[in-house]
């Protein structure tokens, strides 16, 4: 294979698929079931045709294309990452991990060679969970776990529930259990993907090889108060919502930091109701992610948190709630398929190390079931989910190179 | 006057008013410059024509209806209140005080009585705040301390600035420093309104003379952080803004609390940007809402939030800044119609007290600069701002009659 060749067509595809963003100069915005997403999984198909895969849109929306092996009987080679972002995430994040994928299925025609078994290249829908607070829909779906109760049970900030968002979308959410592939389908996932961290620039290492996903916890605590006039209620008197939720995500992070080993937690989204600047408000909603790579630690960062929730509430007679929207535990990557990786960066003199991703990817809930492997190109000062967020194109010609080697090499 | 006739008809208008909300079933949602607005203005632009009133709506969105009286000349008796809500406040917060207004014009008509002086009622535009998070515009208006840079400065949710929800609302915004009154046209200001808070109710008390309406300081702060994603970025390297932030604003009602003397102190609306679960927000904005009847403990405490921010910010290299959106000094009552209203509560076997008004008023704005007075009605349960506010229809026949006989018996 060619870097050089690799790495232009790559970062052609990236800079084509910018286009399709709800927020168009202030970053990639684009949420499940929308007309951005539409717009990728279209440009998506004509490229993977354009490869020579066998394109089709699963029920759930995923983009999936095949390239035929030798044996279709056996389990399958899987490269794939996510078609959406973020709210004014970046232009990487995901994506390139599909054009990655596409990109190996163009090597091999180039070269004329055909895989030993099916060579599946797959853009999943709504990794990132971030219009319905949940994520790994296509992954989950693809998996068999996902089902038209869960369509009808989470909904968007619009009150637009992934079933409506579906059928908006052209898909039959009825249908959604038919994106499930046999069992056994999977031989190998390997999914390459944008660091989203500092490690890899601040250590001038090229590659990185993931030999462990992060554990994730995933909440919307409520706290129940009562609304009241700001003005002429006695403070002795309130049950204040923003007062008793802010005391208790104030201690959040720090919560996080007592723990260490990477252990991170994050409030990114709070909403207080009404929300009127002149009124004391009677709930107050907030998320709590929790990552570690322990998930006993995980666990006790959640109970640190009701237990405070708990004892911040009562002072007031007040309650909350708690809606848990994703538990996935911590995965292992392949040892075998990490030890052909790192073969071949040394076999080319590129520096790599092992890492674990602090991310959840879609390889994350695809690994819990047959050996997987995650393999980061640096991000530029460690940025991501956000405009600022980018890599080198020589990077992902590096990337391509080492990932040919491995799926060439996958009996 | 007849007691019974006033509650009557108070109460009639008052649940026809419930119309006009935007939130129906879930409490009045009455922004300004909106339909909902819109149809209470011209629904008390038909009552105060049938009570012999001459109407019209000023530049600024007032609804003014005046009665002559013998000597034109002088100084007016001015009634009024506003028309706006918060979102999903109550069906008497505001408008119950400019359907007294109408109220008193119907006992003169019914009684072939003329004033000595002009008898004014208003039903203020957006004194509340909540949709520009100023409020008193009306007033403002009124007083001549309005102009169509501010109209421009302030804007909406939706980025829609004062200037051009008037224009959507069928005003020249441009004409806004006409609806101006000429110095010294007022005499008298006197404004009804329900406590909004749990004083008469609880001590049994059948109305409230307020001698003193606390002062009112309104900030949005935010805190600007950096986004990063919430998986890869290690807590040490975070700019976090909701971490930082809500260790600020866990302390806005402790502070509150510390003053003691009624001084109460809210957060009321908080967003956090972008907002996505599994993002670190690159800024959090929060509003506080200060009052007391000590201008001193209000500065006290709006200087105490900056430090903390200070203090907070600078510990992770990140900034804040301030919008200062209204800021009013406490005002004392007119001491003589205080007076006069306590007479005629005594000659009637009717309860009263003496109280401040925790709640900012168009009294507040009107009162600075000419003899004022406010006379509550007990909210039932203590409730305002929100679905439950209520009032005894009887309780609103007392105060006419009491505010009847106040403006018969002004010179």
């Amino acid at each position: 294979m060619n870097k050089e060749r690799s790495s232009r067509r790559i970062w052609t595809n990236l800079e084509d698929l910018k286009a399709f963003t709800s927020t168009p100069g202030n970053g990639c915005t684009r949420l499940p079931f929308t007309k951005e997403t539409r717009g990728v999984a279209e440009y998506l198909k004509r490229e993977m045709t354009l490869a020579g895969l066998l394109v089709h849109e699963d029920p759930a929306g995923n983009v999936i294309g095949v390239l035929p092996g030798c044996d279709r009987t056996r389990p399958a080679i899987v490269m794939g990452s996510h078609m959406d972002s973020v709210y004014n995430g970046g232009n990487y994040d995901g994506i390139a991990g599909v054009v990655m994928g596409i990109e190996m299925a163009r090597i091999l025609k180039d070269e004329g060679r055909i895989l030993p078994v099916d060579f599946v290249v797959v853009g999943f829908m709504d990794e990132e969970g971030c219009r319905f607070g949940t994520g790994y829909f296509g992954s989950y779906s693809i998996l068999g776990q996902m089902d038209v109760d869960q369509c009808r049970r989470f909904t968007d900030r619009d009150g637009i529930s992934v079933y409506d968002a579906m059928k908006s979308y052209g898909l039959d959410p009825e249908k959604v259990t038919e994106a499930a592939w046999p069992k056994g389908r999977i031989g190998h996932y390997i999914e390459a993907h944008i660091e989203q961290g500092p490690v890899l620039e601040t250590e001038g290492i090229e590659l990185g090889l993931v030999d462990c996903i992060v554990g994730i916890q995933r909440y919307m605590f409520t706290v129940h108060g009562r609304s009241d006039h700001a003005g002429t209620t006695p403070m002795h008197m309130r049950k204040d919502a923003v007062d008793v939720a802010s005391k208790v995500i104030s201690h959040v992070a720090d919560f996080a930091r007592a723990e260490g080993e990477g252990t991170v937690a994050t409030v990114g989204y709070v909403h207080a109701v009404p929300g009127g600047m002149n009124v004391v408000a009677e709930s107050m909603e907030f998320s709590v992610d929790i990552r570690s790579t322990d998930n006993n630690t995980i666990d006790r960062i959640a109970d640190e948190i009701r237990a405070l929730l708990a004892e911040e509430t009562s002072k007031w007679s007040m309650t909350y709630s708690e809606d848990r929207k994703l538990t996935i535990t911590p995965c292992n990557m392949s040892a075998s398929m990490l030890d052909l990786m790192e073969a071949s960066c040394r076999e080319h003199g590129m520096s790599c190390i092992r890492m674990p991703s602090g991310a959840g990817h879609d390889a994350l809930a695809i690994g819990q079931s047959c050996d997987t492997v995650m393999l980061f190109v640096p991000s530029k000062g460690g940025r991501s989910h956000c405009p600022e967020e980018s890599t080198d194109a020589v990077s992902f010609g590096k990337a391509a190179c080492v990932l040919f080697e491995l799926i060439t090499q996958l009996e």
